[in-house]
């Protein structure tokens, strides 16, 4: 079947719903390089006005999904669960998360993302590691799985071509924030992993890509409403990312801080959400009494296997596991700067977002896709929203190696905290669980 | 200055209006290749949807008007007035108005267009008349203005480039119905013109791009209000177009019909309307009193001198004015075709746009870009709204030249005629006037 594409944007700008022919039809033709840029993006435009019904978005996703090669993980003899998070300050969780997740015996194919904007990303953060490579041998992947119960990768070339090619057009064309194209975008990538369920991270504050938690949950309602009509159940947790998550943001000090957190030694907020998620992560395996998984998630943590399987995982991927043994041989930049409270008083407000802009300023995270990240330079954060503080008290201990962008991050960064007279509540980590 | 086309982008889509300069750079770097299509058609849709505030249009329209050459008609001794016609079927006016207003001492440089979708192009008809030319040499444009107070001709390649390449990309990518971009459209190759007043006929109707008052009153006075930013009158007039107009529908014959109304003999809603517009005309062109103005355009009528500075136009453009003379000798298709009332009653509507269709089926206008138009084939309406008919009176007579065309125009055209068992009023002609 042949269609019109302005036909097709015509129907869109108007209000019509796309049959999924018709949908199905536009990335096909794209992903053959048989419709122009202008045409796709005229059409993303009225999306972002229009929007699109669940039969669309379905529809939609499902035609990205298949625009290249899916994952066939069915030789894998283990469920097979991943987590995706919309991206925070400090967010570390998928590392210590993972082999929580393997050790109790779920397959987890993560594929990450690399650090976007304000936010960090999970593939940086592991290359601080020596050694460690996220791009792993097609081949091996579902025999890793099946042996460590985990793979910690980059999305491949061949997995939804689509989503690469409209992402980058979207970007040109201010088409980004829309709420079916973020889900589309996401989802296929995440139903091309083969998986039998999907725990999503969706973080809301001033942090987050989504301010409010009313956008937060339409998003996640969308994200789910997607995953069941591929037959593949969703659970969507909103988390706060007012304030950056932990004291580490950066890279190799995220690696010092979730190692910690798989030796039960981690910051209380990284810890509880790391739990919080692996155990809906058994559930979405198949667990369905929760103080059952509870048991094995902490029994994970206790005995070890947790902790064995990051260091297995680190082994096969090229890794050397010694800095998991120590991590605190993982180079840190060489100078530190103290950020002082100006006043006493309680912490009421420690912005993610100041404090992630700093990060990529000091070199953690990039301005341009080319920038080189430094793995050494970060924040560690010492002051909380809820602490009470004493005029000179440590508010973060910048770890940095060049004076100009310490500058630079400060000047960010040192707006990024409010000391008010009054004590402040700190606030909850987890706003919501949609299933 | 230089922007960032995205962030622009991004602007319009949030509803935050543009400054003149950032719209004025899009303009510039469009015009110069250096904006790619696919942004410039993803900020379109964000103007379908979000509008233009007067001053962003005002600047819009004055970049587009800028981005070639601008006439610069000084030399011509005489108020310069055009007028505009948002197109209609059977809508030949300007033939016979253009030479009326002439003869009464205004400039009219007059650029029109070619039939476009449903609807017949004033270009198309002239050249009909055999040796008659709509390109000039743009060195006579002003010399012709001030001898003969007229010229009838196409769009120079020199002016308002951007239009034309903004044009093909609306067309391409679903973004021609937005009435600023209509507007702006419209309006920048009219200012290009060097005008002294502009008249606007805005055809509202089943025949005419927009389909309701509403929509036509909200173009008129966006016209309206650009024109008064660029210090040019602008009186619009909302005219009927649920029936075609006149009697002809075609080329050769609607000249026929236009040379008839400057001898006082045609169809009295043409002869109506080209008076109304002629004294419209004159008043903007600064003639205070219509009752002056009408005995102007009367005796222009009826001394002959409108019939003579037809003749003289004719000439000048290199057309055989014995055909203006004697327009039966313009060459008609050899074969009629006699569409017949079904049964007596009262003509409760003749659909403009189904007959005006059936003309581009008949060959009287272009599918496509390519084709070409067959200047002798066309419909003649014999019944229009509130005519009383009897079963077997004809309603339209078909000029044809190829079977198959008649067949596929007739398609359309048996269905344009509703006869009612009941009286039918005739519809107003001219709904309002905007100044």
């Amino acid at each position: 079947m042949t269609y019109s594409m302005v036909e097709l944007i015509g129907k869109k700008r108007d209000g019509t719903s796309l049959t999924p022919d018709e949908l199905a039809w536009i990335i096909t033709q794209y992903t053959a390089d048989a419709l122009p840029d202008y045409q796709l993006s005229a059409f993303l435009m009225a999306v972002l006005f229009r929007g699109m019904s669940g039969v669309e978005l379905a529809a939609w996703t499902e035609a990205m999904l298949h625009s290249g090669e899916v994952l066939d993980l069915s030789s894998v003899g283990k469920a097979k669960i991943d987590k995706h998070s919309t991206g925070g300050v400090g967010d570390k969780i998928s590392i210590p998360l993972a082999p929580i997740v393997a050790a109790c015996g779920v397959a987890v194919p993560m594929m990450s993302g690399r650090g976007l904007g304000h936010t960090g990303g999970t593939l940086d953060k592991l290359e601080s590691i020596p050694g460690f490579s996220v791009d792993i041998d097609p081949e091996v992947f579902a025999s890793q799985l099946e042996d460590i119960g985990m793979v910690m990768v980059g999305q491949t070339e061949s997995l939804v071509p689509a989503d690469r090619r409209i992402y980058s057009l979207r970007d040109a064309t201010g088409t980004v924030p829309s709420v079916p194209l973020i889900s589309s975008s996401i989802m296929s990538k995440k139903l091309a992993e083969d998986l039998d369920g999907l725990l999503l991270d969706i973080k809301v504050g001033s942090g987050a890509f989504m301010k409010t938690k009313a956008d937060a949950t339409e998003l996640a309602t969308t994200m789910i409403g997607i995953g069941a009509s591929h037959d593949t159940p969703v659970t969507a947790i909103l988390t706060n990312m007012d304030q950056p998550l932990g004291q580490a943001i950066g890279n190799a000090n995220e690696i010092q801080e979730s190692i910690a957190v798989l030796r039960g030694e981690g910051p209380d907020d990284v810890t509880e959400l790391t739990i919080r998620f692996a155990i809906e992560m058994l559930m979405l395996a198949g667990e369905s009494d929760p103080i059952m998984a509870q048991d094995k998630v902490r029994n994970a943590l206790e005995s070890g296997t947790a902790f064995e399987t990051m260091v297995r995982l680190t082994e096969a991927q090229g890794g050397d596991p010694s800095y998991i043994e120590h991590p605190e041989r993982l180079e840190i930049a060489p100078y530190e700067h103290v950020i002082q409270a100006p006043r006493d008083g309680w912490v009421s407000s420690c912005d993610a977002f100041a404090i992630g802009t700093a990060g990529v300023r000091l070199g953690a995270g990039r301005a341009t896709k080319e920038d080189e990240v430094d793995p050494g330079v970060g924040f560690s954060i010492r002051a909380k929203i809820g602490d009470a503080v004493s005029k000179g008290d440590p508010l973060a201990i910048v770890a940095y190696r060049d004076r100009a962008k310490l500058e630079n991050a400060l000047a960010t960064a040192d707006d990024a905290w409010s000391i008010s007279e009054t004590p402040t509540a700190r606030p909850n980590l987890v706003l919501e669980t949609l299933r």
